[in-house]
């Protein structure tokens, strides 16, 4: 019975056993962590071998016989452009590999708009008040540089199908709305991929900024769950038809592929925004770590090594996914107090309470000992402001650990809902 | 005898007998470098087995058990900080570990000072026409930099103790005038170390702008070429007499002791500083490569251990550095055409011409096949008041090939000499 519809009675007798439960958990004093998308370390184990494929002088050397130990080749070596190339579907030229963080990339980049400018306009802090645009609920992290930066946030909701683009025609009008964080496939969190007509829509953009500028964050480019992935369009094959590639700039890494703050970062742009991304990477370092992607494209060969690596991470916590997919299904499903997306890939399962504050499930579970991403966190400035999203990271916890987790959270959601309805 | 106690017939003859020389040299088609300040390959080999030191899943922890293949630790593992403490001579709590270059830390620092602001004043890019010191001669990148932000460059000599601080005292009268860049031992390129008495006029300098900061690149803090060091006062130590401390923001790397672009750099400076960068670091990147900054302690283990290490490169490279002073010395010195500084570390040797065009040696050298650093890049903005500063790189080549580059050069300054009194 969907829990608005029981009766007073009902619903009070629930809220004493639910109480009671919680009160009993609370006493265990457990420690649990939902709390961020990060690899568990059976995961990490899985590239552990990485670390030997590089051990004498002769295989420091790239396929061009450059010594990767030294100082040189500023943009990345051609093998692992190669890679990157091949993993983002864009041509070798049009790839700069990074260091190994996307989103120090990212930060760097919008540093670069804002303070210098690009595409010859003048930068963003000298033009006014700059705004940009958030798809919510979205990565913290990326709101986080939009504040720092001091650009206004607006936020626009995603659909089922990726973010609302009549509500972003509309917004691009604005000159001052200078460009928007979008992560397109398995989006964090709610682990929608974006389809074919909305980044067509993305991709026929017509921004009266002419340095306007979309983030595309591809980080969970290949991080598949079934067998049977969601295909994103190639945003610069959409862009063609419309001659918006210089709008676009894209970023991955190997992040969650290899070793988290230790894998490889890369970005894939237009002719234009690569010259200038070059020429100001020349002012920036001497080079990034060669050996490091070296030792990637050694250890994973090519797209097939990466995507035959993915399937053993998915192994892995496709089993955590489907434990939390099932636990929303059997505990808050019958209640109707919640909803989620049956994601695909990503890192993330999104949860919307239905009629209650998630700020309450969350100060539950940190009473009863589950540490949740903060909520409020997938919007900008952190609030949420129907006060409804909850992001669940299933892959660091254990297994077991994960079942205990979302018993927890289950349990303050259930407890939530009943408390807002009494 | 000296070029310019020569007759003319006496200097038509020598002029036609280097002539000669030069257009033998010119057939011989070489192909010779002495521009970048990069380790040989030999010097590379030394730390080939840091490479091997991590391998298994249980390698990877660091000594608090924190798995450094995973995210976190955004200021660097503690007992990487360590090591780097011990180098640098400052607390732990005063390092922040950055990633495989300090250029980059350099750039980022300043790029914090131009657009955020520092010590809570408003960003230098809008308090009008920045000015900057600029040490000369001195390193290109960081003048690159400094151009790159558009903050005007001022140039101050160096004498045989450091850059001249009577200058600077004046300089710093003016409140856009925001700093300087240092590289105080072994400096790039003419090897002086400072003494203490500029150390400590430098820490006494009462500077009207209250964001000043002197970007301290201790690039060859340990990077000995003999038994018998410079020795460098600690500035921080220096600074605590005058209140200064958070006018310093130290910077250094193991690009020259383990591997150039793959290294391990590392930001020392004072608490409110730390706390700054800190913060900003928040919003740049989740963290750096960890394993890497493992490997690299697992390797070194602890400063007597780099130490040990850097023997070695002196091993290799100060046969090098007297293979030049030796071939100056008999070539140059008898003619009086040149001086230079014997530096007892670093990675370069600083060619003064007298009486003659820097920039036609560097011509005269390319002609012959022989790459040299870009006359006039030890300047601001590449140029040469005086034409007359070479930076000698003897690090990179071969001996056998820096003996036949050497023997190339020694003929250019010569011919150059006598063209010039011709």
């Amino acid at each position: 019975m969907f829990l608005k519809e029981m009766s007073k009675e009902q619903l009070t007798a629930l809220k004493n056993e639910l109480t009671a439960k919680y009160d009993e958990v609370k006493n265990q004093g457990l420690s649990l962590d939902m709390s961020r998308g990060k690899p568990g370390a059976d995961q990490l184990d899985l590239t552990v071998d990485m670390l030997s494929v590089m051990t004498t002088a002769e295989d420091c050397k790239g396929e061009n016989g450059f010594d990767c130990r030294n100082y040189g080749v500023l943009d990345g070596i051609p093998e692992c452009k190669k890679l990157f190339a091949d993993l983002l579907q864009v041509d070798v030229k049009n790839i700069i590999i990074g260091g190994s963080s996307s989103l120090n990339l990212m930060y760097d980049y919008l540093n670069q708009c804002m303070f210098m400018g690009v595409s010859g306009c003048e930068p963003w802090s000298k033009q006014g008040k700059v705004k940009f645009i958030c798809n919510v609920p979205g990565y913290d992290r990326h709101f986080a540089i939009t504040e720092y930066f001091g650009i206004e946030m607006i936020s626009v909701e995603m659909t089922n199908e990726g973010p609302d683009v009549e509500k972003i025609k509309e917004l691009v009008k604005d000159p001052m709305v200078k460009g928007m964080f979008c992560v397109p496939k398995y989006s964090n969190p709610n682990g929608v991929t974006y389809s074919d007509d909305v980044v067509k829509a993305l991709a026929s953009l017509k921004p009266a900024a002419k340095d306007f500028r979309v983030i595309w964050d591809n980080a969970y480019i290949i991080h598949e769950l079934t067998d049977t992935p969601d295909v994103l369009m190639n945003i610069f094959d959409a862009c063609k038809e419309f001659g918006t590639e210089d709008y676009f700039v894209e970023f991955t890494s190997t992040a969650k592929i290899s070793f988290p703050g230790a894998g490889v970062s890369a970005i894939a742009a237009s002719d234009n925004n690569i010259a200038e991304i070059k020429k100001r990477l020349n002012f920036q370092t001497i080079s990034y770590d060669k050996l490091n992607q070296l030792r990637h494209v050694k250890y994973f060969k090519n797209l097939d090594g990466i995507k035959a690596h993915m399937d053993k991470h998915a192994a892995i916590i496709a089993p955590k996914f489907n434990l939390v997919l099932d636990m929303l299904e059997k505990e808050i499903a019958p209640l109707g107090i919640g909803e989620w997306v049956k994601a695909k890939g990503g890192y993330f399962i999104s949860y919307n309470t239905i009629g209650c504050s998630a700020k309450r499930i969350g100060e539950l579970c940190k009473g009863a000992g589950l540490v949740l991403t903060t909520v409020g966190a997938t919007y900008p400035y952190g609030v949420d402001p129907e006060d409804k999203n909850i992001r669940i990271a299933p892959t660091f916890p254990s297994v077991e650990d994960l079942g205990k987790a979302m018993e927890v959270f289950c349990l303050c959601a259930k407890l939530a809902a009943v408390e807002a309805l009494v």
